[in-house]
């Protein structure tokens, strides 16, 4: 111990990542950015009519993601989760703080991890405004996202009317297929996800309900229903599935046993998770406009199915194949949880 | 897999969180939150003339507590050294969000935890405002803590002056000792710091520079005087010990050999850390109303040295005992880090 005290390896990781996130705030010169990263907090001045929208999620390695993930990827994940659930709000990302432990100071590891992480920043406008690096047995990071929204202009999961479409962007089941056939074209699926923030502020004023799809589609689809005390159907024909996934071994329905039904593909779909596209129900007069920014921003938009008034007091997400119900066959499929 | 996806056990203690959270922000009807817990992200409407105050701090078992600390204290102690960095500012405490992985759901365990975080969110009138619980093999809390500052009053650590006194609050190197000798009646001042967030925001316009005490006096003086450009002194008589670390015994200094010193205690004092009290510089002007403030909330608060030019390139914190350079010898002391 001396006059100096001497910074341990993880305060210089912190140090590390302190430098990258103040040139960068330096160069982007944010007005609402009033203190960045390194004093005991960062401060924000709120831009005039807006919203604070936030939220906090982590991933902890071996059940986030696999264990052998790159740490670009893991970089960029941790974000991307993150910057996911500000686009299910139809918020604009403004800063991160990031929440660091890891088991040793492994230069390379951090070198591609802050890439990773830093490239997503980058191309989404974020900043990252604090931080805590920890030593921990285990690989760890909670980040913690903010963004703004016109006042009052939020799309939240509880507002959805009977009689609204449930639609959702993209492709479901990608990751949950990723995660079971490694080095598979869709590797970056799971490794990647790309949130859906243009679009998602897009549909301000448009969608009544949304969220987006971490847990699984009929689970959280699940979550929008409850908050709206409503029902949901979903027509399973009409779930978008990658070309791959398509060609998953298909099998007899008994309860369609003239269809030969990719099981497995509708399970990665239904309940697969990881796959970070927004699910969100639309009012009738919305869907044009809906699918004209679809259009306009190329992103594919499906309708899935509709909410319903509740049937009995417990909200339910129904599945049905061609009008009549469905009951998916069980797959052995595991969350990976 | 069916319908009506099940919810997993960690899905369940989020949802117990949420809830405890809901309930209480009802109670409160804090007109700045507009969504609490349980969607996507939270929604903040801020205060006029309101700056933002954030930071986010992580506490990993048997590192930044020992294990056997009991369930309430951890709860405690995770909001409390966050609180601890808003109080660095000055800032007014308004929300929490919570990172929480734990190893299994033991609910002995999350009962006193959840207790413990309550109370002192409760005694600070801070909201949880969102949060993710997910399984991990070890016990880890990331929280994120938001808080308000009228727009340019944050007591940042880069404008001290040479000549401002250096001040803190309460007694320096209790937690240090405590964690060193089990049961002491310094036991609770490691597991349930209180920190200083009301004498903190009544210093807004009288200290020039402040940050709260989480690695030890020594290291944490040095950023003030890092980010201010000065150098700083302290005067080691004057570091405020308590009676049982007082008590310690002493040894003869070789460079001051007329003096028995507590060298164990001051070790405990500069560089112990988990002290969470406030270390801030005053202008003289400012020392009689810091004073009378301290008195009014009857907060001990000691003068314990100066800032001064820096003397070369590199800020210096130097030591001093009675007038003259002091070493502190070597105590075969480690840092719980």
């Amino acid at each position: 111990m001396g006059c100096t005290a001497a910074m341990n390896e993880f305060g210089l990781i912190q140090q590390f990542f302190a430098e990258a996130a103040a040139s960068r705030a330096a160069a982007k010169n944010d007005s609402t950015l009033s203190l960045g990263i390194g004093d005991d907090c960062a401060l924000i001045t709120p831009p005039h009519g807006q919203q604070l929208a936030i939220s906090t999620d982590t991933l902890v390695a071996g059940r986030h993601f696999p264990l052998e993930t790159d740490a670009y990827s893991i970089g960029w994940k941790a974000v991307a989760v993150n910057l996911s659930d500000l686009a299910a709000m139809g918020a604009t990302p403004h800063s991160i703080l990031l929440a660091l432990s890891l088991p040793s100071a492994d230069e390379d590891f951090l070198h591609e991890f802050s890439r990773g992480l830093f490239a997503i920043c980058d191309q989404y406008g974020v900043q990252l405004i604090g931080g805590d690096t920890t030593r921990s047995p285990v690989l760890s990071i909670s980040i913690t996202v903010l963004g703004w929204l016109p006042i009052g202009q939020a799309i939240t999961r509880g507002a959805a009317q009977a009689g609204d479409l449930i639609m959702v962007t993209g492709m479901l089941g990608d990751a949950a297929y990723a995660l079971r056939h490694q080095h598979s074209p869709l590797q970056h699926r799971l490794d990647r996800p790309v949130p859906r923030v243009a679009f998602a502020q897009a549909l301000r004023g448009h969608a009544s309900a949304m969220l987006d799809i971490s847990d699984g589609l009929v689970q959280d689809l699940g979550h929008i229903a409850k908050a709206s005390a409503l029902d949901a159907v979903l027509n399973v024909e009409c779930l978008p599935l990658h070309p791959i996934l398509q060609q998953l071994p298909r099998v007899t329905s008994p309860s369609h046993d003239s269809a030969l039904l990719p099981s497995q593909a509708l399970a990665y779909a239904l309940a697969g998770g990881d796959d970070y596209e927004l699910c969100f129900t639309v009012p009738e007069r919305s869907v044009a406009a809906v699918m004209a920014e679809a259009a306009r921003q190329q992103v594919q938009v499906s309708a899935i199915g509709q909410m319903l008034p509740r049937q009995s007091a417990k909200t339910q997400v129904q599945l049905r194949l061609h009008q009549q119900p469905f009951v998916l066959q069980q797959t052995g499929f595991q969350h990976f949880d």
